[in-house]
C-alpha cells in the first residue's frame, strides 16, 4: 500500500488566528462552546482527518496578545471535552495535551486510558513540559524548572504512564459466570516503579487500551525535545517556514530513532500548516486580507513587541512604513532576527509583518488554490520534509469546510489520502504498530488482543 | 412549596453487590461498557433522579473480595466518564469523586469547572481524603498520611478550589466584536493562595460555571469529616442501618452547620439505600434471594473476615449454622461487635449474614414493595433524619428499573417527589442558592448572573 498523508486539525474552538473571534462566520463564545466543538469534531471526521488535536496550557495565557483581547483566555479542559466529542464520531482521533511537570503519572495514565476507552482506542496523549512561571505558579513554586530538569521528570512521567497502561493484559478478562472468575489474577501486573522523580506501585484500575495503548505525541524542537520525542513518540507536531529546515528536522528525528533501534516509519512527522484556500488565487488572498484586516493596530504592534519579550517597541512608528532598521533594544536577538527575515524576503511593512506572523504564529501560512496548496504539501510529503501535517485553520469554521471541501477532494485524487478510514481506532488510521504488552511478549500478537 | 425528598442513583456499572456481574440481567462488561452507563443515565433521567454519583479510588480496590472475583477492578475515570454522558441527558446531574490528598486544587477545579461547562450547569464534587496505603503507594508514598493530616490538606484544597472557580466573574465576558474586547480585564481576578500545603496563584482558565461553581458533596462521618462537611458541603452522603443513627447523625450536622452561621437547609443529608421492590413482598423477597444465591460460599467467608481486617476466620464452620459466640481473634473489636449485632437482631446463620451484608455493604437494605418502601423513605424524610437518599441499586439495570418504575410513582403520589424538573442545573433540583462570586458581592445576584 503506498504510503499516505496523515493528516491532525487543530480546532480550538476559540482561534488559532488572534482576531478571528471578530471574523463575522466564527461563534464569538465558540472556546466555550460544546456544540461548537462538536461541529468542528464532526467536519473534521467528515473530511477523514486522523485527529482532532489541541494544545494546553495550565494558566490563563495571554500569548502575547491585549490584556482583554484574547478569546483563548478560558475555555475546557482537553480530556474531559474530548470525552464529551467522542461518543459524537467513529474514527476520527482526539490528541490532547497533558503535562508531565505538574500532573501525577498514575492520573494522566488513569485520563487517557478512560478517553480511550470511552472512544474506542482514539486517543492521543500529547506529552509536554509545560513552560512558564505562570503555570508553576499554579502548582506551588515561584519560578519554573530549568529546562533539563523538565526534560528528565517528562521522561521518567512517561516511562512510568507506559507501564501502568500495561497494568492488565490483552486477554486478563475472563468474566466466567459459572466460575465467578472475572478476571485472570495472573494477567495483573503492578508496576512497582521507583525513579528519581516518581515512586508507583500500580497496577493501574483502568483495563488495557482498545489500541494497545494510547498513541503518544509530541511537539519538542529543543535537543532535550528531540531526544524525549525520538525515544517513545509515535507522531511529532513541530512548526517550520520553509521546506529546508522542515527537512533537517525530519532528517535528524528519524535518524535519532533508528539510532535507538526504532524503526522510523513509526515516528510521524507532522508539520502545521496554516491554510487559506479559494477557488481563485484571488479569493485566497480575500479571505487572507479578510481575517488580518481584523487585527486591531494596538494588538498587531502588541504581538510583535510580545513575540520579542518586550524588546520591539514600535509605537509612533508609521504601520505602513517598513520596520525600522535598527532594532531599539539589544535583547531577544535571535526573534527579532527572525522578524527582520521575514520582513526583507517578503518586502513587508509593519502592519504585513504583524498580519502574517498573526495568522500562523510561527506554522507555515498558505494562501492558494486546492492545486497550488496540495503542490506543496505533496513536495514536502514526498521529499523527507513530512509525513503527514497538522492543519491550523485560521478561523472556524469556514477555514476547515473550505479544507474539507475543496483540498481534501485533491488530494485524494492525487492518490495522497485516504478516501475511507482504514480502522476504528487512530493507531490503525495513523498505520502505527499495536504495541505488545510487556508482560505477554511471548505470545503472537494475534492471539494476545482480545 | 412543600419540602421535596432528593434522589441520588450510585451506579457504578460494575456492580454495588458483590454477586451482582454474576446475574443474567446484568452485562457482564458492564464496567467498561459506555453504552451501558448512558443506558444508567438515561434511566436516571427518565425516573427524574437528581444526580447519577460515582465512587471512586485511586487505586485497584479489591473491597475485601477475593481476587479474581471482583469486577469493579478496573473501570472508567469519573470525569471523563460522566462529560461523555452529559451530552446525552439534559437535567440530571454528575457527581464525581476526587481526591484532596493525591490531585492538586488547580486540575481538580479545572476538571470540574470543564464537566460543569460541558454540562450546562450539572455537575458535582464528592470531595474525599482517599484512604488506604494502596492509594498511597502510587503517589510517591509508602503510607498514607495520618487522618488528621489528610483532613487538614482536605478543607485548605476545598477552599483554593472555590476560590479558583471564582477566577473570572459571571458577567466578565463582554464578546465585543466591535471594541475587541472580549472579557473586561478588571472582571478576573488572582487567588493568590499561599497556605501550608498549597501555592497557587490563578486564575482558573475556566470561565465561572452555569451554576456559580459545582456543588460540593461529601461523605465523612468522623469528627474531621463532619466538621469539614457542615463547613463546606452541600450535599452529604452518609449510611446507616436505623433511623435512630441517622437522626443522631442529621441533627448533629444541621447543628454544626448552623454553629458555623450556615442556613442548615443548604446541607442536604442523604442517606444510602439498597432495595429490593416487588409488586408483592413475596415477590421482593425473591429478588433477594435470585441475588443473594449467586455469591460463592467463598466470597461471603472472605467478604466477613475482610470487613473485619481479618480477623473473623470461619473456614471450617457451618455455613447455615449460628455465627460462632467467641470471635476466634481480638482484633476490629467493632466491626465484630456490629456483625454480631446484624446476626442477632435477624436471627442470621453465617450465610444469612455475609448475604446481607454482601447487599448493601454499610447501606440500609430494603426489601419490600413500593408502598413498604415509600413508608421508610416517608418516615425519615419527616422525622429529621433524611432530606433524600442516595439510590443503591443491588443489580443492573432492572433494579433501577424496579424503583423507576415502580417507586418512583409512588412517592409522586404522596406529593414527596418532583413530576418534572425544577431546573436545569443540578443546583436548581437540589433547591440549593447560587454561590455569589466573591468579587462580585456588592451586586445583587440577579444582576450578576449572566
Amino acid at each position: 500500500m503506498a504510503r499516505k498523508i496523515r493528516l491532525g486539525a487543530f480546532l480550538p474552538g476559540g482561534g488559532q488566528h488572534i482576531a478571528s473571534w471578530r471574523h463575522p462566520d466564527q461563534p464569538v463564545d465558540g472556546a466555550v462552546s460544546f456544540e461548537f466543538h462538536k461541529h468542528l469534531a464532526q467536519t473534521a471526521e467528515r473530511g477523514l482527518f486522523d485527529a482532532y488535536f489541541l494544545a494546553d496550557n495550565l494558566a490563563v495565557g495571554f500569548g502575547g496578545a491585549r490584556e482583554g483581547g484574547n478569546d483563548r483566555v478560558a475555555g475546557f479542559e482537553p480530556t474531559t471535552l474530548f470525552s464529551a466529542l467522542a461518543p459524537f464520531t467513529t474514527n476520527l482521533g482526539f490528541i490532547a495535551t497533558s503535562s508531565t511537570t505538574y500532573e501525577e503519572p498514575y492520573l494522566t495514565a488513569r485520563k487517557f486510558a478512560s478517553l480511550d476507552l470511552i472512544s474506542g482506542g482514539r486517543a492521543g496523549w500529547n506529552v509536554v513540559t509545560t513552560t512558564g512561571d505562570s503555570a508553576a505558579q499554579n502548582f506551588n513554586l515561584d519560578t519554573q524548572l530549568p529546562h533539563a530538569s523538565r526534560y528528565k521528570r517528562a521522561a521518567e512521567h512517561v516511562d512510568v504512564v507506559k507501564a501502568l497502561w500495561d497494568s492488565f493484559e490483552d486477554d486478563a478478562f475472563v468474566r466466567d459466570v459459572q466460575s465467578g472468575v472475572f478476571y485472570d489474577k495472573a494477567k495483573l501486573h503492578e508496576t512497582n516503579h521507583r525513579g528519581e522523580h516518581f515512586q508507583v506501585r500500580g497496577p493501574l484500575n483502568v483495563p488495557r487500551s482498545p489500541q494497545g495503548h494510547p498513541v503518544i505525541v509530541q511537539a519538542g524542537q529543543s535537543e532535550d525535545g528531540r531526544d524525549l520525542a525520538a525515544a517513545t513518540a509515535e507522531v511529532i507536531f513541530t512548526a517550520h517556514q520553509h521546506i529546508e529546515t522542515a527537512q533537517e528536522f525530519y532528517r535528524d528525528i528519524k535518524t535519532r530513532a533508528r539510532r535507538l533501534g526504532r524503526d522510523p516509519n513509526h515516528i510521524l512527522v507532522m508539520p502545521g500548516v496554516s491554510p487559506f484556500v479559494g477557488r481563485t488565487l484571488a479569493e485566497a488572498q480575500e479571505k487572507y486580507e479578510r481575517l488580518t484586516s481584523l487585527i486591531l493596530e494596538e494588538d498587531g504592534v502588541g504581538l510583535l513587541n510580545g513575540l520579542t519579550g518586550g524588546t520591539l517597541d514600535l509605537k509612533g512608528y508609521d504601520l505602513d512604513g517598513p520596520l525600522p532598521v535598527a532594532p531599539p533594544t539589544e535583547g531577544m536577538k535571535s526573534r527579532q532576527a527572525l522578524l527582520r527575515q521575514i520582513a526583507d524576503e517578503n518586502n513587508f511593512t509593519i502592519r504585513q509583518l504583524y498580519q502574517w506572523v498573526a495568522s500562523a504564529r510561527g506554522h507555515y501560512t498558505i494562501v492558494g488554490t486546492p492545486e497550488t496548496i496540495v503542490d506543496t504539501l505533496q513536495e514536502w510529503f514526498e521529499n523527507e520534509a513530512a509525513d503527514g501535517f497538522n492543519i491550523l485553520p485560521p478561523w472556524l469554521p469556514t477555514a476547515l469546510d473550505d479544507f474539507v471541501d475543496l483540498v481534501i477532494p485533491e488530494l485524494q485524487r492525487r492518490g495522497l489520502f485516504r478516501t475511507e478510514y482504514e480502522g476504528t481506532t487512530l493507531r490503525e488510521n495513523l498505520g502505527l504498530p499495536y504495541p505488545v504488552n510487556r508482560w505477554s511478549v511471548e505470545q503472537p500478537v494475534a492471539q494476545a488482543a482480545e
